[in-house]
């Protein structure tokens, strides 16, 4: 099991690590397949009111688990689960609304913006292939159980996104050189791009949105917002 | 010097730690006194376009700015700035826009809510004396500069809302149990207050707070929105 320490080995057995109580919780009550349930005997007894089913089912020391455990306090219990076979990007089209994310790279902004996405109920996020992976262990605790309700897909963005519009959505992306974010009007259905952190939206898939949306700099001193930030404020324009 | 890595050191001495290229950038440029900079030669010359000022200048190895750093990455400037005297509450009522956190705890949401708060031109946020310090390092990096703009000060918070509230203004408050956040009229000058990450607004608070807004949850699945998340899409409400 220590070899799924290293995300490497996770990926190449289409596996993911899931840890903790409350997300071992969501986990188990997610229907996804638990390979793996490494808990304390105190952890277990958190778990008293879900069902608990799993390929392997094995009773650790605390030690044992901080020895598996990437999370700077752990909490008693790490999984396996197995990564659900990825839909197509297609298969989103009769939403009225769809986030794609170009190249995010922080662990902690792509959870958070998964647990955003899960609350405002949007059912797929399509990302580039340069973003960083939604197993990530990070992203699935940033993620706070979304990973297991919004099915995440990677594929050639600037693509999908022509693809999507030629069946009548309308692109909007972050930009800092955009319109006003509050002012603009959202048609629907629609698909919203969010960039990388430093960078931004890549030129290729700049080319095909038609829109840039600016969320106001009203105190004009902060350079930027934290990604997860400006995708919560401006999914909350395409939902108010 | 390496005293100042325990927070409590740097308290007593009315001094906190600034790490990194863009934060001394940011801390030159903002008119804060400070006390010591310590930089390697390669970072020296990230900074030729600023004005170096310190009471001490040092010139370090990677490795002794490796042994000072809490950064998992540390990018060889190390510096000691001297905290402002903090204003007092009623500074600010003249702004018809005021932040209020009671019991926020995890640095990253404080820096990330402090650099949003500073994007929207909020010049003071208010919080209970049990909200984690802004001097707290992470939570100046993740400020990303917003702590030498938005002035941040401790107090009894029910007792300055009641304050507030008598001089005019309305205040709102972030519950799970309020009115629609999109739907509710906004009436300027307001007060919005943010709770702790798990346990929300304290009753005592609670008490005073006159208008409950809830983000909706358009999902359904979804336990809660990241505290800094919350933050940015209620404050931008009262922006837009």
């Amino acid at each position: 099991m220590a070899a799924y320490r290293q995300q490497k080995n996770c990926e190449a057995d289409g596996l993911f690590v899931v840890e903790g109580v409350k997300m071992a919780g969501e986990a188990l009550r997610s229907g996804w397949t638990i390979r793996t349930l490494c808990t304390t005997s105190e952890a277990l007894t958190s778990l008293r009111d879900v069902d608990i089913r799993a390929g392997e089912l094995y009773q650790a020391s605390p030690e044992q688990i901080d020895r598996l455990s990437s999370l700077r306090t752990p909490q008693g219990i790490w999984m396996l689960v197995e990564r659900e076979r990825p839909l197509e990007a297609s298969q989103s089209r009769s939403d009225d609304f769809i986030l794609m994310l170009d190249g995010i790279q922080d662990p902690g902004n792509m959870g958070t913006i998964l647990r955003t996405a899960d609350w405002f109920g949007v059912r797929m996020v399509i990302c580039s292939q340069g973003t960083v992976s939604c197993y990530n262990p990070k992203v699935v605790q940033a993620s706070m159980g979304a990973i297991f309700r919004t099915r995440v897909i990677y594929c050639d963005l600037a693509e999908t996104i022509t693809q999507y519009a030629a069946e009548g959505y309308t692109a909007y992306g972050a930009m800092l050189d955009g319109d006003d974010a509050f002012a603009s009007p959202k048609v629907k259905p629609s698909l919203l791009v969010i960039g990388n952190e430093g960078h931004g939206i890549s030129e290729e898939v700049s080319a095909v949105v038609g829109h840039r949306l600016t969320i106001p700099n009203i105190g004009g001193t902060c350079e930027s917002l934290n990604a997860a930030v400006a995708t919560a404020i401006l999914m909350s324009e395409f939902y108010r």
